[in-house]
């Protein structure tokens, strides 16, 4: 804890913590019943989609390596449950050990998903397994939150781009991650500095309002701005009177000015008005940014809109309705002994209540029609259909404790473009509906589970 | 960023770079253009209280403190903002020696507020203020999101405890803070480690039906836990069927069983069958917990349920409805040069489009009517009247760049229930309702501020 001294609000350099005690007490009591070294499988997934949403987008993922390299317990860690009295000494010296040794496999990041999809699968002892439920939740449960929320506004943005601007809408780490979510979802930059610094994610950003209040007069703010800046930044205009404030623009920038940005009133209106004025004034090529309370409705509504780009906050971090996914991390298969060779069991919850689920470990594909376009999604515990090989959508993530599955952000932002692409053309309608495509099971051999 | 090498989900031990470029940029065209060290007062306040709330709860500020304590721009940060070409040199070097050296004020937190109030109040040059607006609004905006979800839980709930469940709902480290905030509205423990570890709030945390899912029977599971924890701990009851469940756990625990916990099905229903079932075995004292997708109006609704405890998660976390507050962060005052004794000048935004605000550095006051009850939340500009003198709510949280508003979490948690405890009655229901009392404004002189 090396920067706990410093009283950061982030001072946990292990992501060891990111856990509900339950996991540590659950060890405490396996290990202690000769169970915790029984082969497990646990796999992540959804119940449902958020009410109306279409699909769903796995987000996270990358995120999700990084934490279980470093899910570590160091002495400052192992001190604090051992004053707290979490767990017992045993109990500690195996956490002092802990490294993941084990198999993940998962839907590629970028990807698309729906109800049952096996989003992550986690293979390895019940004590190594059971220890990453919390931090692989928050991070996927966030993370594919947001970039569903993105992929929808992209969506309806079309050509234009979309500038990620909520940072001060949520937390500040969380913040980071939203950007991240969002640039796979189909945004082109963000206003955030670390999610540039710690992404690589492209970064805007001209002036606020305080600006302008700050001069004596709004033409010694833009004046300011094009000294420090060229003629090429974006000029607020709505602190006073817009009309006013374009035409100053104009006259201080000349017809060269980069763009101007609206973010109050009737942006439907207002942007009509202003590229009407700016090309008066002869700015035909001055762009316009809107940036006020946007969500993909609104987005959509200003698509016959003299609008160039699309700056969104709130709706965005918040996931526009649905700031979570109901991802769980679930228990579907585990050996009857610790044995190395005993054979998987499935297991699920079966008490009445809405909280079923289905055991054993499972493949998925997405099933394609005539014309290459999805039409199911196709999750099995058995023997893969023939026709199926080749559209399994697990992939490899860590084997045997090390890491196989990162990749470049764009690589991920690329693939959820083409697999939206690949959707039927409804995905794309912002209205609520149902699935996109429906989630067929495929029932294997009941009974004991092997291989992969 | 020691930390980067690690590829951590956190990575940024300065908070600096928690900041929206635009922040960069002004400050870049303000030193240019000689208005940088202007004597500047911004303020964050909230032009309304989310849909239907009736008050809402100052969260955060402690961690704002230390945010503004550990702006600092090394080395890293600097060679990534020159290598993104963000700002220029001269800019860099005004960076390198950042340091707040400023004035804030603001509410205690943990104290309520309503529409307009002026929940901090940031002073100094327009250089150091600019820089801090996103990082103070996104640790403002989330915790107090959640804190209000709680308190509304914690209301809700009345004796009973409350526990805070929702790590895995949300972003690893919002889910921190956001157990921080739940505490702070009346929450009484978490799940989170890294809560306890950072914040000190107890911790909790039994078993999962992963657990009783690893054990070939659900007595083995029940008799590991038991083992392991003793029979104070709490049994989770719904993995198969819940009856059968009750009585194994009394067998296996005996009637010193310390509590059974109910996570699925129809909770107001089971929770009555599982009291009379232990009543029955004679576990007259074993308690109940439930745990199941709860909000303020589920808790509510289980008032006359044989309840001992609830678990909260992700209607915790995700602000029931309301995952951020809707704080702004204003330059209200400047003063029109950089000499060290120009008066202030208000400012404020006054386009058309409902985006408005009331320029002037503002006190606070909240008025008590005959009885002591709250009966007003009065803001003004000028001179304090007689009356208000004494319940002025602004505080001293940094005084000349040092943190001088720091005090620990418990007292926090009592400022808040004795502040809401201090509002009208109609404060605590549930429906959707107006602000429980009004704003009011009191004009001050118009033109130029000084003094406090």
């Amino acid at each position: 804890m090396g920067t706990a001294d410093l009283k950061l609000p982030v001072d946990v350099p292990s992501t060891a913590l990111f856990t509900d005690q339950y996991e540590l007490t659950m060890l405490q009591a396996a290990l202690k019943a000769g169970t915790a070294d029984r082969r497990s499988v646990f796999e992540v997934f959804t119940r449902r989609l958020p009410h109306g949403r279409r699909y769903g987008v796995v987000a996270g993922t990358g995120r999700v390596l990084d934490a279980v390299e470093n899910f570590r317990f160091d002495e400052d860690v192992l001190g604090f449950l051992r004053e707290r009295g979490i767990v017992d000494e045993p109990t500690l010296e195996r956490l002092a050990d802990y490294r993941f040794t084990g198999d993940i496999w998962g839907y590629p990041e970028g990807e698309v998903y729906f109800p049952g999809s096996p989003i992550l699968r986690v293979e390895g002892t019940f004590a190594e397994c059971v220890l990453l439920e919390t931090v692989i939740l928050s991070i996927l449960n966030h993370d594919s939150a947001i970039a569903a929320a993105a992929s929808r506004m992209s969506a309806a943005a079309g050509d234009r781009p979309l500038i990620e601007m909520g940072a001060r809408r949520t937390h500040e780490l969380a913040a980071v991650a939203a950007s991240r979510a969002a640039y796979i979802g189909g945004f082109s930059s963000t206003s955030d500095l670390a999610a540039g610094f710690r992404y690589g994610i492209p970064t805007v950003g001209t002036s606020a309002h305080a600006f302008t209040l700050l001069h004596d007069h709004e033409r010694d703010a833009f004046q300011a701005q094009i000294d420090s800046m060229g003629r090429g930044t974006t000029l607020l205009v709505d602190t006073y009177d817009v009309a006013e404030a374009v035409r100053t623009a104009v006259e201080v920038a000349g017809p060269e000015l980069g763009a101007v940005r609206i973010d109050s009133g009737d942006l439907l209106l207002v942007a009509h008005r202003v590229r009407h004025q700016l090309d008066e004034l002869g700015a035909t090529g001055t762009r316009i940014l809107v940036t006020s309370d946007l969500d993909e409705y609104a987005i959509a509504s200003l698509a016959a809109a003299p609008v160039d780009a699309y700056g969104v906050g709130t709706q965005l971090v918040t996931g526009s309705g649905h700031p979570t996914a109901s991802m769980v991390y679930k228990l579907v298969a585990r050996a009857g002994s610790a044995d190395a060779g005993a054979p998987l069991v499935p297991v699920a919850k079966r008490s009445t209540g809405g909280k079923t689920s289905v055991g054993g470990r499972k493949w998925a594909a997405r099933r394609l029609d005539a014309d290459g376009v999805a039409e199911a999604e196709v999750i099995g515990t058995g023997p893969v259909p023939a026709e199926l090989t080749d559209r399994q959508l697990l992939v490899p993530l860590v084997n045997g404790g090390e890491v196989v599955g990162r990749e470049p952000l764009d690589a991920v932002r690329d693939r959820h473009a083409a697999a939206r692409a690949n959707l039927p053309l409804s995905a794309m309608q912002l209205s609520r509906g149902e699935p996109v495509i429906p989630t067929e099971y495929v029932t294997g051999r009941p009974g004991s589970q092997t291989g992969a």
